[in-house]
């Protein structure tokens, strides 16, 4: 069972990323929590709206079967500095999560870009760190998928409970989301994927118990036992 | 008709940048425009010549039959955070532009690199943003050139109006701009060009209207037409 | 006026890859050509579906408005010697093109392959050579793009004329195709797109005469004018 | 359970690249078969020592507990074509394959290369395809790792079968062989790792069944049912 | 003669990064000083450990035969603004450096990132400037590489001095520093190395005076010789 | 005293590509050869122009103070097969030569690429192959630079030698041959360079004798002693 840590800047985000990966791992029965960073505070409307907003959010959540942590930033503000590499470590410490999912780093909004780097800093030591696609980020080449054929429906119901974000551009239609998720399946030799690109990704083929490193013969150590190690940032 | 938005950090930036393409705009009958984003206060000697280097940046936009708007923000403090990202949507709503120009993101120099994150912000929703080269630019791999054999030396006298900013670097001796300029254009296979890396480029070929994406018969629509749409940040 | 000849290694590739964009040509009133390099001749049924196929890709021409070449060569055996050079350099030579839409060069296809490095090396003095992308395309980052809202139909169209060509795998399903143009309209901020990645294109945006080389004044010449000159291969 | 065939352009090459994995794959269970596509008939010696060569990959591949299976081509004398794509793609038929390692496609050793080109042709349709590193090989920025901390033994005993290859340079030295897989494991944040750069890698998240392309509501097909199919080469 | 300035956020990240080739250049006769950005306050202990930290550092500097300088700002605030710049400004003005090391630009520690771009920046007119890789870089792509085979013990030694860095993750741990030197060695066939992604290195292949601008025959000029000069940033 | 060998397709290829730097290594006392692996055939003229195409190039090396080697290929017909590789073995045993310059690899002539690749498969063993640009290179992002001010003249010179070879492009008129070297030399903050992108450079820092491998600790070595060795091909 894995645990995933799903993180985006803004409400809806994280589902239009990776809303159909998130019901694969819930479907087989990973611990799967989502961490918004901001409040969507520059989105449409007033005071009620931000309410509203977060309204809409937690009932994604729980279309997606999954946890909700707000990181209590705000919209358009997001700097990678240490105070946001730290609402990542909370929620990383708060999950234990194995598995984090977030925005790609290249991307033309400030608060995405600030969202990855900082994800990127707080989970320096996991093995598995992959990237989605936003409407707005630049270069991405991605070259691992998760096939979501199954759960499309269900991505798009998640998307759907942010009613009261209005359309502002082609970018993020409904259209374009299938189209996308069609897009990258075919690439993916299947039929409707979603696409990430890892910063790392280490597979699970065998359930063999690692050997601590302490296991490995002399011969084969690089170093010997005593020596002082060194701290890493 | 196009019209045009150049943005640069500093007084002169545009014009090594991509004097000789806005200069082949105005010839064209586009409507240009340049985003000056600070005084270069930074730049040799007092208030006097800051003052100096405004009048000359209004003599060289002239020059290249351009307007020109001035961001107010002041050198070498720049970052790309909404403060600056709104100086560039101002300028994009005042001038409707829908060509771009701006300097590649990848750069030494922290207020060409915060001046490229922002207008790749506030230029999300635009089909048409490319990036020239500065001398501090550092990655730059163009595939996109304009001809301006007949536009080199209106852009060295566009240069030739920055008088007071005297040489501190072969980077930009004259020689170099001719070099550079005969470099890209035996790249693009022509005599002198410019050279630019698109964040995006739509072509124009055809006059044809657009069909609205209602009139696209409804079996090749990706989703109902009912369904809620999904706001783009 | 354009002269636009599209490359493609077998019956089809052109039509998936910027069919479109061809048919914006010829709406544009540009000279379309395309230059098929093989018959097809590995794809399924017998001589008379080779002949048929030849028939279909005939069909599909007049359905783009454009005319047809045939490389003469043969399906699956294709390399990027001096031999396929020349079919594309007659191609050219008979059609005088200026624009050349071919193959992306990263594909696992070697007929692709061989068909993008011939044509790069054809076309090697050429300003306009622009990739388009194929199913077996490999990597592929488009910055440019052209937006076929309006024939998306008519690419449809060209390749329904294709009949004989069952379907083989989930990525060329019709639904694909729509979906990779919306998923690049998206990118590009359009409707629908084919998207390209250009070797290199020269823009147009001034219709102003080119100056020659001679009437460069002297002192921006880069070398005096009796020097010998040098051989591009 | 996975089926997995490994490719590799010689004798030696499969264990350098990821014999660790191939005892990962095994111990989880997997049918994990080698496809060698040379002899190593350039390698030292004569004759005989082909001859000897061949038992040597005989004894690693049982070390690895995999099936082997002999391309037939000679070594030096690779290129990509579809007599090339041919042996793979009867190797995957045999198999039945669903995972390929293959060397990653910059190579300088052509052999190398163009195994690497025909694998990705015939596995065009399959979901998982990712490369390994040789020590010729040239660009390569892994993002898929594979704990081999359990296996690097076993690795290192499959290396040892092929005790007639003489050392010929310092580039697969045995210690070379514990560095890059301690050096990967750093990267990987985990003890010993092979690394991997995916062409595309679907992730198995959940078991669940996935929905036919039929089953999709209509409204959510990007074609209509009757639409004829095109053909993938 | 070389006058070398190597730049790290922290205590120990130059040692991991170019150590041996410190050592190097100081048994070439060359100048060598570092310059540490922070004082690393954020490592574990209280206020005597940064005092401590101090006194390791600059043990470490002697143990690599090399100056040591001070960057007087605060572990995890950096940013690449202009005081920042300022910052490494100073120390080349004080080394008068004509080679200069720093960590890699893509990093995911929020120091690294600002020390690499501030360096980029007061660098900007100089001809040697090569990127050193740290645990926590991410893309990194060396060519250029230095063989501290005779200098790996001396390596191990200076970072030994910082003793009171504990253990925090397998990525620094010394049989990780040995086995990157190794593996990046067997990259260059050579033993071990130290490897280097430059933004630009001049290489020094002949003593012969350089001919001043002016000696260039008037015929191979770009621009006449009065044409106003240019301001560089 | 270094041993340079300088690869290209065809005469005047060297001398366009890196003939300042060869000058710059002889003004350094270093040997340098050049290995021409065609006789430019396909050139303009009959066979007399071949023999006077050789003679040339006779003389374009003795310019450059360097040894010439001929391949004895046929224009356009390069493949990088073994016995292309073997062409460039034979140099290299010849000239024992240990920092190769060539062609670089992604270009639209085939002898070219294929020179490029022979090359890159017979140094595999040696620790400096540098890649030069061609007028007919696509990708090339050089990073290390050699300083050529004071051998432009010379570089014009070698290339006036070939007289024979009249003027078929824009692409190496004697200008653009200029304008690059001041278009990299401004690159790399100098006069005049040439540009190279390294596949492996080792520097030379210091002469300090080599720690043979052996002499190495047994703590930090990373095998026993006594492990079998792995071939490399």
């Amino acid at each position: 069972m894995r645990r995933v840590l799903a993180v985006g800047a803004h409400p809806d985000d994280i589902e239009l990323g990776c809303g159909g990966t998130l019901l694969a791992h819930s479907a087989a029965g990973d611990a799967v929590t989502m961490l918004v960073m901001t409040g969507g505070e520059n989105g449409p409307g007033d005071d009620a709206a931000v309410v509203g907003r977060r309204a809409e959010q937690e009932r994604a959540a729980r279309t997606l079967g999954a946890g909700l942590l707000w990181g209590g930033l705000r919209d358009c503000t997001l700097t990678p500095d240490a105070a946001t590499v730290a609402v990542v470590e909370r929620a990383l410490a708060e999950t234990d999560a194995d598995v984090v999912y977030v925005h790609a780093p290249d991307d033309s909004h400030q608060d995405h870009r600030a969202t990855a780097a900082a994800t990127l800093s707080a989970a320096r030591r996991l093995s598995r760190v992959l990237h989605y696609q936003s409407p707005s980020t630049l270069t991405f080449s991605p070259t691992t998928f998760v096939d979501v054929t199954a759960y499309l429906s269900g991505k798009l119901a998640a998307l759907g409970a942010h009613a009261s974000q209005v359309e502002m551009s082609a970018m993020v239609e409904p259209d374009a989301v299938v189209a996308s998720a069609r897009h990258w399946g075919a690439q993916a030799r299947i039929g409707y994927a979603e696409a990430f690109a890892p910063t790392r990704m280490v597979l699970d083929l065998a359930p063999a118990p690692r050997h601590p490193v302490e296991e490995i013969p002399e011969a084969h150590r690089l170093v010997p036992a005593g020596f002082p190690s060194v701290a890493v940032r």
